[in-house]
């Protein structure tokens, strides 16, 4: 049976991408890599949109995250987290085990926290050393207007640090234009890659912060020496070398693609989903739904923990369930990377059979025909 | 031209194990790829001879050295470091990082710690955490007497941590039998991969120390989570899964060889190449060489910057030099992992083609003829 990686991370990778993962491995010390590692950084920072320097590590994304939590937080020192899911709440761990004066913007799963907030915490607390958030909270599908709390994060001294592991390469995100002080990201979702590569974009201002601070308790994610590799297009210690060439295949795409069209493709796609959910009669658990990803409530006499399997198993869309308190509650159907139109249709019209299937009163086409409209009046073409 | 990766890492990858990473990615939390970390947890614990559990992290080798250090050293807490070259140092840079007391057992490079000088370090430090070093330092290529320091190290409180990186799978490493608490590996060595994932096997002696100890200053390296996730064939954070599936791959060639053929086999390939240095009047620069790397030292008269370069342009021999003060006087020859008897030999044509080019005077046929006749007492056959 054909499979269909549709979970938000890791998502589908181009085959061209993959046929580099399988060519054979020569020496990470050399010019020839040096060159490979150059155009990596150029295109990442195309996809960023900044001028930014930009670290690449080997590891998951939470180690970018935690390098931007252990770069710039002494103990004692406060940070201001905003808390709208399990990616939220795994900045505020982070800030605890660097032991911050934490200060949680918490939310109900589902909905966001408003810029308002955002600069009502800063009044209070105006010797905050970073904002933490999400451009796209993973665990529940919201976007946060990462625009608007730059605006407001950047007229003060503190730091806008944001995880754009689900969101870069699947929503408009303008680094520089917005003020994002640090920018993780992570290989395995919109970058069409699979896990193992983590990067996170530093600015000016975050570079003078760091350099204040005194050397970060952490060696392997010391983004001094990061940074300083990077501007000699190298890494202090071994990199996934192989997954860094990979990368440039899948960067390549997007930036040939360009990132505007990127952008407006999943947007369109998110339209789309959201047009076919709505036709369905299903309700989307996002209140300000990211780009990326569609959230879908589980209607009420449809198990949450089969419905999922079923799609699996009979129709091989691997789509993700909920996580913690979500569990059984909600689905997660990623529409991030190398998805196109033609793509989402199907996995709408096996979203239709499935509910059909276990009980739920839905007229066949009605999601199909709802989400090809929206495509038709702006044909998503492939990345290629 | 046909290019032979002959460095102490990376190292050649086998082909059908590069095949695996170009397959398409599914999701990492489900069955089928648990039962692929079960097998590869099972696979790494016959490659390190123990039964004890095995952390896998996203990272380089440095990875679970940090993971080593962070876990058990508290600012204060007494960690010895055995140092002969530029690993060591990276211990006991990394033991700095946590602020331990640092003692370090220092010898100059090419020379190795004896076990005598471990055993008075340790009198003189009763309260001593843990003993650090290398199996094999891949900078110098001596080999350390793990077996010998672990049976000291066990009469003690203290744990032994080594890093195998460059040593596990090219030398004979019994961690159980030896008493090895914490034994740190990479991918990008013998184990035959490309970098991106370390390895870190945990004995119940380092557990009763771990629990003793208040919660580490790291999350990204928090062995109390992987080793809890390791249990359940699970990884706290999004592991670098594709990678993992061809490192099944990898480790299954070693066991199906059975690992005191693999072991046999670089000790008979490091012979070989001693006899071939001998026979062309060059001098290894290990006192003790290590079994998976030969150092040479680069003879007066040629120029050490020259010679690895020419054999790596003429001839497509990718070899190492020497790193810090060793450079240009060093060059370092791996034969580790996916190289047999018949690599070897022509490796040492290469060496005796390039050395005359340079004009050192080396009768042609000398070395190659040395390291055959080591090699018809006991053929290598390659691993498949």
């Amino acid at each position: 049976m054909k499979y269909r990686l549709m979970t938000p991370g890791p998502s589908i990778v181009p085959e061209e991408t993959l046929l580099t993962l399988a060519k054979p491995v020569r020496h990470h010390r050399t010019a020839e890599n040096k060159a490979i590692m150059s155009e990596a950084l150029s295109l990442l920072k195309q996809v960023f949109d900044t001028k930014n320097d930009i670290a690449i590590f080997t590891s998951s994304g939470t180690g970018a995250m935690e390098t931007a939590v252990a770069t710039f937080i002494r103990p004692g020192d406060t940070a201001i987290v905003i808390s709208a899911g399990k990616w939220g709440e795994r900045w505020s761990e982070l800030c605890k085990t660097f032991q911050a004066n934490l200060i949680e913007l918490k939310t109900d799963y589902g909905k966001v926290v408003s810029p308002a907030e955002v600069e009502s915490a800063l009044k209070k607390h105006p010797n905050a050393v970073a904002v933490y958030g999400q451009l796209s909270e993973t665990s529940t599908g919201v976007a946060h207007d990462i625009e608007a709390i730059g605006q407001i994060v950047k007229k003060t001294p503190a730091l806008l640090a944001v995880d754009g592991i689900s969101g870069v390469g699947a929503m408009e995100c303008r680094t520089d234009d917005w003020g994002i002080d640090l920018l993780a990201c992570g290989s395995q979702k919109a970058l069409m890659m699979p896990p193992g590569l983590a990067y996170l974009s530093v600015s000016e201002k975050a570079k003078r912060v760091m350099e204040s601070k005194p050397a970060p308790p952490t060696y392997y994610f010391d983004l001094r020496k990061y940074l300083a590799k990077a501007a000699e297009n190298d890494t202090p210690y071994t990199p996934a070398h192989t997954l860094i060439a990979a990368q440039v295949e899948s960067l390549r795409m997007m930036v040939n693609h360009g990132m505007e069209n990127v952008w407006k493709d999943a947007k369109t796609m998110s339209q789309a989903m959201l047009a076919a959910v709505a036709a369905m009669g299903l309700k989307p658990f996002a209140d300000v739904p990211t780009a990326g990803l569609t959230t879908i409530v589980v209607p009420t006499g449809v198990d949450g923990a089969t419905w999922p399997k079923l799609l699996e198993q009979k129709y091989g869309v691997k789509v993700a369930g909920g996580q913690g308190s979500l569990k059984n509650k909600i689905i997660r159907v990623a529409h991030m990377g190398y998805v196109d139109a033609i793509d989402v249709i199907g996995i709408v019209a096996a979203l239709e059979w499935s509910l059909q299937e276990l009980g739920y009163s839905v007229q066949a086409g009605m999601g199909v025909t709802a989400a090809a409209k929206v495509f038709s009046a702006s044909f998503v073409p492939p990345k290629s």
